[in-house]
């Protein structure tokens, strides 16, 4: 499986890797001052769980390389994927608006290293710096758009369909054909992440190999008809390929 | 069906209408009169779009009665109702936040009375005040909760047990056995809400009737059996009855 790319020398610089972040860009110096002190980074080994639903949020974290999945726990047992997030996402932010814990819970499937970071602090950045305010305004503006996007492929796509558009928002427009692509974490993930058991997932893909150009061959995807591809996929979507909120 | 009650004299008063909501509430004066006085009642027929998709947002609206139905269309022209909203909801007030475009379509399911407010003055109200930039941030964040809930709603629960939680929703645990409710829309308007075809949702409807104690006339819906119904409908849901989002 294809990892994302482990973080530079630079990027393990606290001050640096925070300041490729929105939230903290326009943040009153003191803040990001303090936040750039009490932080740390950590290297997660696959399997850690960063937090459990309910927990109290003592910390938020930003994700500076590797796959973390967000999920929910039902009384039977079951888990739901809620998303997959990599470099460049922060979780666990949000939950000082909701009563102070987290409303899922988060673990790496992969090595994960972060940047661990005091949830306190950022309410109280939010609470007295109003720049804070509306980068998280902002964060939680696409956050917002991007589950709506969810919710709405959830009711009108079909399985083979959300794989699709699942392969689609990893290609790029301007590639030439045929695009080789390699899934970004385990297919069993991508059906949970899908929100589909193994087997719906197994008979899916077949299904999307017939109606289009694809084949899948481990973890390796070649598309060789985008258009095709895209056809397919965005006809039971109210947004067309390439996706405004493709990387959102 | 049940319609939502028809707005009061005094909630037909713009600036006590305005002073209920947590955004108005702590409100700068300066702002909330502006908004006060560039408001307008509408009342809306049954039908009536409030705005589409990808519509630049010029308005934003607080319901005051009647049921609102959010929505997406894709190429095909297949319809993906994202929510139904009633009184005391604001719809199209984040599109301030999106690049200044609506990204669902609104449109009143039934007769709706609402108060019709200007979105650029939002946006100044958030950018020039810190308080309502903290309570967008409580009502986004709210909001993103409520929308986890349904990804996965859609992603671990059966269809049967989907209809159940929308039943159990409007459910009070203190109430007497059996408790008495009336739909507070059409069944089909229910169906499209929790993602399923009219032929589904009739075969789910059924399933729940025989795993429940659980009565379906019209619009009329008698449970009589709340644990029942809970014990079967929570199982799937990482949430116990009594939701703690049940208002959300």
């Amino acid at each position: 499986m294809a990892s994302t790319a482990s973080p530079s020398r630079e990027e393990l610089h606290i001050p640096t890797a925070l300041d490729n972040q929105p939230l903290f860009r326009g943040m009153k110096a003191e803040f990001r001052d303090t936040f750039a002190q009490s932080s740390q980074i950590q290297i997660l080994s696959k399997g850690t769980i960063l937090f459990l639903q309910d927990d109290p949020a003592e910390w938020f974290y930003l994700i500076l390389s590797g796959w973390v999945k967000l999920f929910t726990e039902t009384m039977d047992g079951d888990e739901a994927v809620i998303d997959m997030v990599s470099n460049g996402h922060m979780i666990g932010d949000s939950a000082i608006l909701e009563d102070g814990v987290h409303s899922f819970g988060a673990a790496a499937v992969e090595p994960v290293t972060v940047i661990r970071l005091p949830s306190n602090l950022l309410k109280q950045a939010i609470s007295e710096d109003h720049q804070t305010a509306l980068a998280m305004l902002g964060s939680l503006s696409r956050h917002r758009k991007r589950q709506s996007r969810e919710i709405e492929s959830l009711t009108l796509q079909n399985a083979s369909q959300r794989i699709g558009c699942f392969l689609l928002r990893l290609c790029h427009p301007e590639q030439s054909m045929p695009i080789e692509l390699t899934l970004p974490y385990d297919k069993s993930l991508i059906a949970a992440r899908l929100g589909m058991k193994s087997e719906t997932f197994s008979r899916a893909l077949n299904k999307l190999r017939k109606e289009t150009s694809l084949a899948i061959k481990g973890s390796m995807v070649t598309v060789s008809d985008l258009e095709e591809l895209s056809g397919y996929v965005c006809s039971a979507c109210s947004n067309e390929f390439p996706c405004k909120d493709l990387h959102g």
